[in-house]
């Protein structure tokens, strides 16, 4: 058995600590068992490897979470990446050509799709482990994972089952499904044993290789890599899920949530505050501030608090879900990046009639660089606050540490090791200043120090 | 007559916005007949002009606020300067030495003090007028200004009457003083006739010389500025006032508010929103924001959410007044200053183990300049972002524009002067970074720039 785990879009529900850089299943809110903050996608990974799933596990993704990927799970998880951002249906095609590819895996062989988030117990595990035998036993095309419901929901999906359960007790045939009906409706669907859809659901590699091939897609990985671009921007479960015509669902009574909410959220935190600040007077307040500066709460109850480099939320928690759809309108820049090399923070920024400046504080973790490159429209100073490091500026090596300043013009080939973590100020002036404008020479340093010396 | 401002000490009351740097009487959040905001000071130094009174106003005030004063109120106001932060018997005294020694002023001649920042109609400045006549006409010593109690407040002052008039009418002779009073115990003094006690009061100069000279202090300003250090941190409430015999009272029937705490400045706020940011579904709540991050506030009623450099509030604002205990902990530097130069704002600070990391974004106004200095234990780099300037850097001259980086090690000798309004990025990397690390060589630019010529 295979399992996929998907690792999806932005998402604006948890502004402003969620960015284009930052989906929510990154932010570091959860108690972790050891010590510190982990992130959903930290939590799922160790509980994959609790249950023995780690292994035989693989994350499907786009290029921009790589790096965050790799640096909260410490590259211990295999990556598939979408080139492009689509939908569910080619992403998960994608890690299906790739275990059909180079993945060892039989056509026979159960793959298990997963959201990377779930907010569930130990044993949620387990029970994906379930769905292979009922695969097996069953013999049909693609089992599903039902949550008991603990209360009609109006934002979940339902999957009604059929009134009989199959011989090996348990498990149900599925009737129909039902997106985010009304409060009515879900009680009754829950009168009549539906379960919530948590997006878990399992099929045996085969069945997926033949859909594609049916639909004259290719099955090779590198094939349907080079064809990313034209797969339809669809989800699995319109494209495949509600026409197959022969689905189970395996129930699963333990704890399952989903944390896309500040006010669903906060109810996991295992503190009410995290960052610098104090609460006094309010309760069932939360407060995060990732900002240095303290936040002083006084009075005001039942309210999340989030403060972060994009901006600050004073939100009435019940009120919270509604966040996404005002802060839609923002545009901004990410003001904080995690990096494969370590971290930005923008300090500053500013649009004069004729140019723009902005101001970073980057770190560079010991040992990690950044690609030997240069600018087209934007000059950069870089003072070293802390830390040793390499410099490189126009093939010329140069030893830097705290206290020194490297002024990089236009065109100025550039590069920079950090020795120990290193810690700068970059000053970035130019007409425009966009991601875009990096002329990359190189980003493997030996063959950076190559070139130099030859 | 001359009147005397008052201009007092920091004040957390209106944290985050108010700090060492910035009494709340600084802050810009009430609207101005023309346009923009104006702040406390502001707004009674055009109410003393529209009554002719600013010609004869000195602002008795501390070092650390002539900056801010002289920017806010456009070099007009006549400055007594402390040396250090006394009370207001101090104070005052120092302002009636100045105006006995200097100022042009006969013994005869009526003072009177007001604090800097009454919230109050044009009519009260007439009732200050009407204190000179009073005294003359009564003979008495001091005359106070009473205003006409609208609540039984349990925060201020009251000024007891006896029960029969003056024969001219309505000045009232003094029978006691109440401070901060119960509510039923301010509720009888109103049923009685007392008045709130706003700090404005009157008196001939000759009253408080003799009254210096009886109590062995120097009366000649240059005297008493030596001897400052030396004089008592008491109030001149309880070192004159309420020793005097022959006070007497006028009443003022107008408006008058004490712009204190949060929950009273906002009711005088003409907008519930400074800054970016959006309000939705919050009744009665104000927001300031003088961070450029977004602030958005949904769902939270009767609440004051004020962000600043240093730091951020959310307050309910029945509770806001007890701002002032929670933050009297905090003891952090000033992320904000403005100064005679222009302003600068803290970007970014860092301590590490063995250094501190300061980075600011500088503002000099067209022609202004830093004065020609050096330092001890920091180096700073500069990288000029926008506008046209001149930098001396030991003894050379550098013209400088957008762009431009100057890097000045320890002991380098370095001043700029603002040719076009100048923005820089400034990285302080030091042991330790203090304000008093400066070596001023000299800060007139006219000189500076004929040390460099010989």
């Amino acid at each position: 058995m295979k399992l996929v785990l998907l690792s999806g879009g932005s998402g604006k529900r948890l502004w402003p600590l969620s960015n284009d850089a930052r989906s929510k299943q990154f932010l570091k809110v959860l108690e972790s068992d050891n010590k510190g903050l982990q992130s959903m996608v930290q939590r799922v990974w160790n509980q994959l490897k609790e249950n023995n799933l780690s292994n035989s596990t693989v994350i499907a993704t786009s290029k921009s979470q790589v790096e965050i990927i790799q640096d909260q799970l410490k590259n211990e998880a295999s990556l598939i990446i979408e080139p492009f951002r689509r939908d569910t249906f080619p992403a998960i095609s994608l890690a299906a050509s790739y275990l059909y590819t180079f993945g060892n895996t039989k056509l026979d062989e159960v793959i298990a799709v997963l959201p990377v988030d779930p907010y569930v117990d130990s044993s949620f595990f387990n029970k994906v482990k379930d769905l292979e035998e009922a695969i097996y036993r069953s013999d049909t095309d693609i089992a599903l994972m039902g949550v008991r419901p603990t209360f009609p929901s109006e934002k979940y999906g339902y999957i009604v089952p059929k009134k009989d359960t199959l011989d090996f007790s348990k498990i149900y045939k599925v009737k129909s499904f039902k997106e985010k009906p009304t409060k009515e409706c879900a009680q009754d669907l829950i009168n009549n044993g539906a379960f919530w859809n948590c997006g878990v659901f399992a099929f045996r590699l085969g069945y997926l290789i033949n859909f594609l091939k049916r639909e004259g897609y290719p099955i090779k990985y590198d094939d349907l890599l080079k064809d990313y671009v034209d797969l339809p921007k669809i989800s699995f479960d319109y494209k495949v899920l509600e026409k197959a015509k022969n689905i189970i669902v395996l129930p699963y009574d333990g704890y399952w949530k989903d944390l896309g909410t500040w006010n669903t959220l906060t109810e996991e935190m295992q503190s009410n505050q995290i960052g610098n600040g104090i609460l006094k007077d309010s309760e069932n307040t939360h407060l995060i501030n990732e900002l240095d500066i303290p936040v002083t709460i006084l009075g005001v109850s039942n309210a999340i608090v989030a403060v972060s480099p994009d901006g600050i939320l004073v939100s009435d928690k019940d009120k919270s879900p509604r966040i996404k759809e005002i802060v839609s309108e923002f545009d901004t820049r990410p003001m904080y990046e995690e990096r494969l090399w370590g971290w930005y923070r923008v300090l500053d920024y500013k649009k004069y009639d004729s140019k723009e400046v902005l101001t970073k504080r980057l770190m560079l973790r010991a040992e990690a660089h950044l690609s030997y490159q240069y600018h087209l429209s934007r000059t950069e100073t870089w003072t070293i606050i802390s830390g040793k490091g390499i410099v490189i500026l126009n093939d010329k090596i140069i030893n830097v540490e705290a206290g020194d300043v490297i002024k990089i013009s236009l065109g100025d080939k550039h590069a920079i090791k950090a020795i120990t973590n290193l810690e700068l100020i970059e000053v970035q002036v130019g007409i425009e200043i966009i991601e875009e404008d990096i002329v990359r020479i190189n980003d493997n340093w030996s063959e950076i120090m190559e070139l130099i010396y030859n």
